[in-house]
């Protein structure tokens, strides 16, 4: 299948010193990047200038002494991003914001204002949040995994319709006659739900790319459900080629069971990449960033999936144990897939712990290879693109830049020129016209200047 | 009294066009203001080369098509103000959150975000919002005036608690020993109140000026009473020199009644200059500044501090309508001001209307005669300093740096150069020691690199 046209689209993690929990002691980068400001700025410029068409922010609302050491003390997404937005000029700004612990008019304003600040490169990772702890931080009961996605379904149709709270070309703001506004053009939401009662309007004007992106990231079926219903773009694992296309064509399939087309929305699975100048040279990358955890470290990074389950207090070297409910109202799809492969391939509690800590990637290699593998997976169905997520990010993103990109450009299926200017451009979408146009209006969009 | 060492401190109101209602139809300044980052950047940058300690965002959480034009349609004040952090360099970033709508848990992350972002240069203009409306988008019944009080306190308490979940030293990230951080050095809030539940900790660390500084911007004897407890800063109304230092007078009582001294909360009353390089040319952009708003217009400005009530169905030229309770909800302190001066001076409701919607500064002058002004409030215990909010902001910024910087500079009470790179420093405060530290360690902090 020639598909040369076909434009390979880039995200990368932003996830302090790395995805490896031990990240921070890897001496190519600083070992307090996640709350190094100077890191941060490097690393989206980096990315910019190779092409990636967007940087992503994750997060979590709950944090112990068990949790992975970067994450005890980092930026949150919206404050950094929005730090990002005046030190970068074209690359996309996404991050993550719970559905279970915020009000809708107070975030749509939060990546409205993002939107406009950075001149409509804002995207939004719609989360439910995994950990029961969060709720002790917000002083309610962690609604169950079914609960949060209903919340979160009413949520997006709260947020989308307050962006569309003023049309394109409400505001004249025209000095001579005194008009600012029109007031035909304003639309008060006056929404009432379940769970929101939210009258509207929003304080704040669309953007060059009409709304915020919308990215979803929860794989089990309810997040697909969500995800077809709502989201531009969907992170999900990367198991295996084959897993990840069957995924990608059901989040297809539920994007037309909505109404949309299958092309609307993106599936990016998350990748952590480790690439030398040789398949050796990565190699050798891959056992000093295994080297970093040891296996204590292993199986408290394990525990992070189970609401921080100890353990410890297991033989490593006997079968993974039984675990009951544990988990099931977090991570659910990784839990379950944890548990799946530890049975599938009769793992031990050890071996099961270090393939969830330093997995070897399934995208290491030279860059040739790497980007062999990067187009294949493009090519035959199973992404859109990817969420670059290094394990050590400092050292990552170079390699990648340079082995990787060269490699790709030469495929022709990627640029490190950002041709448009907005994040739906950088994820070959279109504007997104306000649901009070006609269609035929929606297809000429006017823009207030 | 002479007072040359005194230094006065001056922020900067950004307010998009102005403070006056129609100042997007000044040509001085872009008609869409309010959310055009290149003006935002430009007069945070202006007012960092002149001096001023730092930038001040108002907000609100309500809007209906009688809102003053601009606040229509402005950036939310976390998200603009971290874009101002990655711009300027030593001015600080103050914004408005309300704590009648927001979690704790997340406001104390995003401002301590700021606050690492910005090198120490975060502050938060604590709010418990007037407008009913604003419960309409939350879904929520608005707090009464005392009980939105009561929630603050409470709130102040939690976020200043969660800013020191993590002692300046807990983080060695020692990469020889593996040691991220010091467990004894992570304080877990454990809150339990009336209105919150918080388990914490955060996960952020404290900044270079080891937490936001506090603004507080309600002045009626609740919100002086908050005051006193918790602000490092408060932002007030500049009726007289002589009712202002009444009102300092009481705020640092109040601090002095919690166990603190009179001098660690700075009094920093609200002006809005109109300065010329002669007398007569600040008199005539006055007149050009009132003549852009039209009876009708102030009428409705007027109706903004009484839940929008509309005063166009009074006749403008009788004595001011009895209001009865319209409004004691909303901005109490500024309703009873407006009502107790229409009252005093026997105004009719249009001069009434028009002395809210455009009143004729007392800080209005030549750059001298500004100056002096400035400096004998300050000597005369009225103010700290001031919060600048131009009418029109713009030219409003241009003629006071031009005119009144150097008249300030040249009474020994002023230096454009901000010796201080964090906030509390620009106030002239010291840095915020943890709770956690014993008094012989807060005296000599120890900040990990
Ligand atoms: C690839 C991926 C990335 C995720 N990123 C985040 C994140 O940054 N923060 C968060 O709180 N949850 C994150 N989640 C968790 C989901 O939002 C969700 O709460 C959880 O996975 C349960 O939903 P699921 O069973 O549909 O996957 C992520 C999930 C996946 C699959
Ligand atoms: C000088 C000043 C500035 C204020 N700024 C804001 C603001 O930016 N946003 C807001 O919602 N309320 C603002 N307020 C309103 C107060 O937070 C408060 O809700 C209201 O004034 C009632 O409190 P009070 O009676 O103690 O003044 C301000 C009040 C004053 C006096």
């Amino acid at each position: 299948m020639a598909m040369t046209a076909k434009r390979v689209i880039l995200g990368l993690m932003l996830h302090g010193a790395g995805g490896n929990m031990n990240s921070w002691r890897h001496p190519s980068g600083p070992a307090d990047a996640s709350v190094n400001l100077g890191f941060y700025v490097d690393q989206a410029r980096r990315a910019e200038s190779a092409g990636f068409g967007f940087v992503f922010v994750a997060d979590g609302l709950y944090i112990n002494e068990k949790s992975i050491p970067h994450f005890l003390n980092r930026f949150e997404p919206l404050t950094i991003l929005s730090a990002l937005a005046t030190t970068t000029s074209r690359i996309g700004l996404a991050g993550t914001v719970s559905t279970s612990y915020s009000d809708p008019f107070t975030i749509a304003r939060q990546f409205a204002s993002l939107d406009l600040i950075s001149g409509g490169r804002a995207g939004w990772n719609v989360v439910t949040t995994p950990l029961e702890g969060s709720g002790r931080n917000y002083g309610r009961p962690h609604p169950d995994h079914a609960l949060r996605y209903e919340i979160a379904d009413e949520y997006l149709e709260v947020t989308q319709g307050l962006w569309d709270s003023w049309d394109d070309d409400a505001f004249p703001r025209d000095r001579e006659s005194g008009t600012f506004f029109e007031r035909d053009k304003l639309h008060r939401l006056d929404h009432k739900g379940r769970f929101f009662q939210v009258e509207g309007p929003l304080n704040i004007q669309r953007s060059a790319q009409g709304q915020p992106v919308i990215f979803q990231a929860g794989s089990s079926e309810d997040g697909v459900k969500l995800a077809g219903k709502y989201a531009d773009a969907v992170f999900t694992h990367s198991p295996s080629l084959e897993e990840t296309r069957a995924f990608r064509n059901q989040v297809r399939a539920s994007a037309v069971a909505h109404g949309r087309t299958s092309d609307e929305v993106k599936v990016l699975p998350g990748i952590h990449p480790i690439v030398g100048g040789t398949r050796e040279e990565a190699e050798r990358k891959y056992e000093i960033v295994r080297d970093l955890v040891s296996l204590p470290d292993a199986l408290a990074y394990l525990g992070r999936f189970f609401d921080h389950h100890d353990f410890a207090q297991y033989d490593p070297d006997a079968p993974f144990p039984e675990l009951g409910t544990i988990g099931e109202n977090s991570f659910r799809s990784t839990t379950d897939r944890i548990k799946r492969e530890a049975r599938d391939k009769g793992l031990t509690l050890g071996e099961a712990a270090r393939e969830a800590a330093t997995p070897r990637p399934n995208f290491l290699g030279s860059g040739e290879e790497v980007a062999e593998t990067i187009v294949r997976w493009v090519e035959e169905g199973a992404a859109d693109g990817f969420i670059v997520g290094f394990p050590v990010s400092a050292e990552g993103l170079e390699d990648f830049e340079r082995h990787v990109v060269p490699a790709l450009e030469a495929r022709g299926v990627y640029d490190r020129a950002l041709a448009e200017p907005t994040l739906r451009g950088n994820l070959g979408l279109s504007r997104k016209a306000s649901r009070h146009r006609s269609p035929a209006e929606a297809a000429a969009p006017r823009v207030s200047a």
